[in-house]
């Protein structure tokens, strides 16, 4: 029998890698970007928005999610796919990660981690086995092993001791998830800023064939050079059949530099986030809208930008709604934002399809560069 | 020369009154509820959305858009349709009522009020003069004279002096506001709870020869029979030929009411403001969303709107996202409660038009008597 999640590399051009992600729910362009909807919605804006800004999956937060609407309810309401009207691909993190971030009272042993909901204080347990249940629970598409990831800087020991529990941890969510056609459960490459670590994880993770292969614990507090080296450090131990998922990243340009490096799959909270807090990514870089040089500029972010936040609000405008903290000045840079990136990708994949990958990075940072047209 | 401000009174049916005021940027068809885009932005709504759901005029609050993005600001900038993308009729307020209830450090005197700015305490001046000459730079269609809005319950002697005053500002307002075709000053109303003191005021204005007729004061704490009885005092030493627009009001039940006995325009957050809390209006009444009762119900709000908000989302949905103080919940609850409102005048409208108005003011409160839908 035919597994109907397929990963079909299409081209190569330098490390670049342009593909597809196939699953019953629909295909992922790749190099794709998934918009991070916490909570079981991309904040501030409706899921029409970000389907037509370009996204071809979304990443739910299986933390988030387990305290709140809960697992159980979700399933009971026909999975997160139908509650929150996104019937295409989503992909769910672990958990792990905000058990550590923003959970109290952790307790973490080989078994798994005991914490503290930030929620209500309520006191829930999550082991690898869990994880994976509460996954199924949403009716998640591409599901993520628990791992555990270590804030950098890190004494290596401590790293090596996370990365292998990490890797056994994999083992485990691999036997829960067991065999489910149409469905991924993917591996997480730990081992910090330490290349042996890396690699040795990489390695681990390959030997479990799984569908695909995340790598983790970067993008938390190290240079981006340092988080670099560790893709090309380990993305040759990889499998060149299966995707390639960097977590939680990032800005534009890494995302430019991590493509080049061979990623197919990057999430962040960073487009959203940053538009609720009033600043702007478009082809001309970053633009602070708070900046007073904004404040009587009636012209739009982006007036060649399909998105008709970028198009048809002028700056002036926006400037006004985020020093007023009106809720649609987030609604819009949130807009603005995502579609760029999904520009950005759509750029990036069509460069790769057409072999010319080098000059559309070298003409994206020089745009960047460049920065924003003159004040008025 | 004939003024392009024009009501038309087109049908009556009992105190119930259809017309149409319309202005070189529109016609507003009456009665009408008119959104209140508070700081240029009516919250958490796009206004394609508060278009579409059928609004023909907004109104926009004086005191908040002169402190941000201030009137000079707004001119320079082509007006405040055009900076908010909202190219149809506008009315604003005079600044007066929310001088009073939100700045600090308040003197009023018959030349006007010195009041410090909520945002940034800074220093203001307000005389009825300036009132009009912001509105103007705002670019306002319908502009407010500067009245003094009392709270009840008061003394008659408090109610007597701050009528009076806001007599004589009305007329120096209409001085200031002089002759413009196509754009209107309406008088306000006032006098508390003291029908007398309405009559007198009325009169006061009638003499006036305005453009339009605002009812002041009311829905400021009294209960609703009081506010039901001043209008009943008011309205028949009005002019029938000019619109009677009734300040800050109300919930559904105070709009079909106030309908009954000859008003043509409101305004109010409730909509807006009751959607971010999570109470929803809907032709069965209000649904309070945060309601355990909701948390597995899959059916929508109400299934047989034209609304997106209210027939496509579930009530689990909605609940857990205001639940989890998520920007969607307010986003789909404000979108859903302004559909009604526009719904409820749709309705008002047509049934005036056919003369059966007493029916489906009857048929209305019964589907809100009935209630809600059972539990699942």
């Amino acid at each position: 029998m035919t597994d109907t999640f397929q990963f079909k590399l299409k081209a190569t051009d330098g490390g670049a890698r342009l593909g597809e992600v196939s699953m019953p729910r629909g295909t992922v362009r790749t190099p794709a970007f998934m918009p991070v909807g916490t909570v079981g919605t991309v904040k501030a804006m409706y899921l029409d928005q970000v389907r037509e800004a370009g996204a071809d999956i979304i990443l739910g937060n299986t933390y988030h999610l387990m305290l709140r609407p809960g697992a159980e309810r979700v399933a009971r309401l026909g999975g997160l796919h139908k509650l929150i009207r996104w019937e295409h691909p989503m992909l769910t993190d672990s958990g792990g990660f905000q058990v550590m971030s923003l959970s109290g009272l952790r307790k973490l042993d080989e078994q798994g981690v005991t914490f503290k909901s930030h929620v209500d204080g309520s006191l829930h347990h999550m082991s690898p086995e869990r994880s994976i249940e509460i996954q199924g629970l949403l009716g998640s598409d591409i599901q993520m092993q628990l791992d555990e990831c270590v804030a950098l800087p890190a004494e290596p020991q401590e790293v090596e001791r996370a990365m292998e529990l990490s890797l056994r941890w994999a083992e485990r969510c691999r036997v829960a998830f067991g065999e489910q056609a149409g469905k991924a459960m993917f591996g997480i490459v730990q081992g910090g800023d330490v290349p042996a670590l890396r690699i040795r994880s990489a390695e681990g993770l390959k030997q479990l064939d799984l569908k695909g292969y995340s790598i983790g614990g970067l993008a938390v507090g190290e240079p981006q050079d340092v988080m670099l080296k560790m893709l090309e450090e380990t993305l040759p131990v990889l499998p060149t059949e299966k995707p390639r998922y960097l977590m939680g990243v990032g800005t534009p340009d890494d995302i430019l530099k991590s493509v080049a490096r061979g990623i197919d799959m990057f999430d962040c909270v960073m487009p959203t986030r940053s538009g609720r807090h009033g600043l702007a990514f478009t082809r001309r870089g970053r633009v602070n809208i708070r900046n007073a040089r904004h404040a009587e500029d009636m012209r739009p972010l982006d007036e060649e930008s399909n998105c008709p936040a970028a198009r048809d609000y002028s700056r002036a405008y926006l400037h006004h709604l985020v020093r007023a903290d009106e809720a649609l000045g987030g609604m819009l840079l949130s807009w603005n934002n995502l579609s760029y990136y999904q520009d950005l990708m759509k750029g990036i994949r069509l460069a790769i399809a057409e072999g010319r990958f080098a000059d559309f990075y070298a003409e994206t940072q020089e745009a960047w560069a460049k920065g924003d047209i003159d004040p008025v």
